[in-house]
């Protein structure tokens, strides 16, 4: 998108990147971040999971059930890969009774099939694990996309008020206390009170919740309100980093928020032009917040 | 209702109970509980939060909106209360535009108006500090009815097998955390891991949020799944105990969980003999957790 800032991944020359594309936009990002780079990306698109095929097709790829990733490990060192990237939502937890059996994966399933009913982040783990057990070098997409990481302070036209600054702090507070017990990474509070809790929906079906809250009269006809989001504390920074884009601005705008908050340096803001744009159009604030400051 | 197991309240015997009736079975349950030991209440219903009208109707009451409770206390010292409980939940916020002005309110209007903005607990330290200054005594419903307080231990026909019990564990875990915020008492786990919190929205949204979740292939065609509620640490135990219904029994079968566990002795399980039968219908457990054992 022309809306993307140039930029020269930090790779060795020799390197290639396979991108495991979940869903959002992140995973376009990396690969038209490498492409304008020289660098031709191999990608996994997960069935079911990916969005933006179109953009993602335009590079060479795979497409294959989530629970046939562990298949995708061995074509991309075919296609040689020597660098993973994990970027995207997975909203399907796999399902073991599905999963292709390989011999590598066969090896490693009490252990997959114990971890699988961890969270998030257990499963991370071990995907993470078995990526690297591979040869592949696991990256994490800001290593990448530098650029699309939230940076310090307002990005937008639209600043934060004072009232706006204790629905930030309240928003923070309760999505690192959930984030700590691996839940979800995201918290929207509302007149100074948390009133809505990410969990396994993602942050659209959080968003769309407040949509509901607000048209139910239980949010006492108090208007604004802030999203948070930031990083699981102790989390694996190489998947998984909390993200928004123009569709969160979208469903914050209709939610009636106004504004979002993101960990500085540990979010990501994608298609960043366009999502500050939006932001700018619908007159809602974004801004970067060291939260371990 | 034949089912409630009859009780002398520990009352003094020329003391009269005003009833502040929001949602749920609660109100119901502590006003048929009075009436059977000959104390007669005086139900203030809250219009458009309390349910089962005809059942609170049949004791002597008033209807009031809830931005005009405070003329309800002014009411109620003329009906000779002398004890006051607050029962049920109250799912709108008040709207301080709407509040109708005594010169008891108009004096105590600023800290009001300050303590809406504040969570749950805020608004309801600020109401019962407006009832005690009225010289009404507030008691806890379970004073009341302490025989609807969850006991320790399994209540239902079916019990908690190992995987259920790191569901419960987990729920636990999560509704305490979320509870230290003062934003919700209420979590669900599903194989281990947490997936739903309570916000604003209560237990019959989380509950429905679940459903969907699960129809949208989100928990990796787990099944299973255990609802958790119990107090906010440091809450004050004289209002918004959590509570399960025979609604909470359906909705938890709804939305597919093998059993609900309660904080015992600090949570109601209203309509008890209708509940449990409820529950042993459907093969969900209840079990009561001594959560700070």
């Amino acid at each position: 998108m022309a809306s993307e800032r140039r930029q020269v991944p930090l790779l060795p020359p020799d390197s290639r990147v396979g991108i495991i594309a979940g869903s959002g936009s992140l995973p376009v990002n990396v690969a038209q971040s490498l492409a304008l780079a020289g660098h031709h990306p191999f990608i996994v698109i997960i069935e079911g999971e990916a969005d933006r095929l179109s953009d993602l097709q335009a590079h060479q790829h795979v497409v294959l059930p989530l629970e046939a990733a562990a298949v995708a490990f061995d074509r991309m060192r075919k296609e040689g890969v020597t660098h993973a990237v994990l970027a995207g939502g997975i909203r399907r937890r796999p399902q073991l009774r599905k999963l292709r059996p390989t011999l590598r994966l066969i090896t490693a399933l009490p252990k997959v099939a114990w971890e699988l009913t961890l969270g998030d982040d257990g499963l991370l783990r071990a995907v993470m694990r078995h990526i690297e057990s591979t040869g592949i070098k696991l990256v994490g997409a800001q290593e990448i996309v530098p650029d699309l990481l939230a940076r310090e302070g307002v990005m937008t036209r639209a600043a934060p008020e004072k009232a706006d600054r204790r629905d930030i702090d309240a928003a923070l507070q309760a999505a690192l206390a959930i984030g700590r017990l691996d839940i979800g990474q995201a918290a929207i509070a509302v007149g100074g009170r948390v009133v809505a809790l990410e969990g396994v929906e993602g942050t659209d079906g959080l968003l769309e919740r407040m949509v509901a809250l607000r048209s139910h009269g239980r949010l006492a006809g108090k208007g604004g309100g802030v999203l948070a989001k930031c990083t699981k504390p102790g989390q694996d920074l190489r998947a998984d980093l909390p993200g928004i884009g123009v569709q969160t601005i979208r469903d914050a705008k209709r939610a009636g928020l106004r504004g979002i908050a993101v960990e500085a340096n540990r979010a990501f803001v994608l298609d960043y032009a366009d999502t500050i744009a939006a932001a700018d159009d619908y007159g809602l604030f974004v801004v970067g917040v060291d939260v371990h400051a």
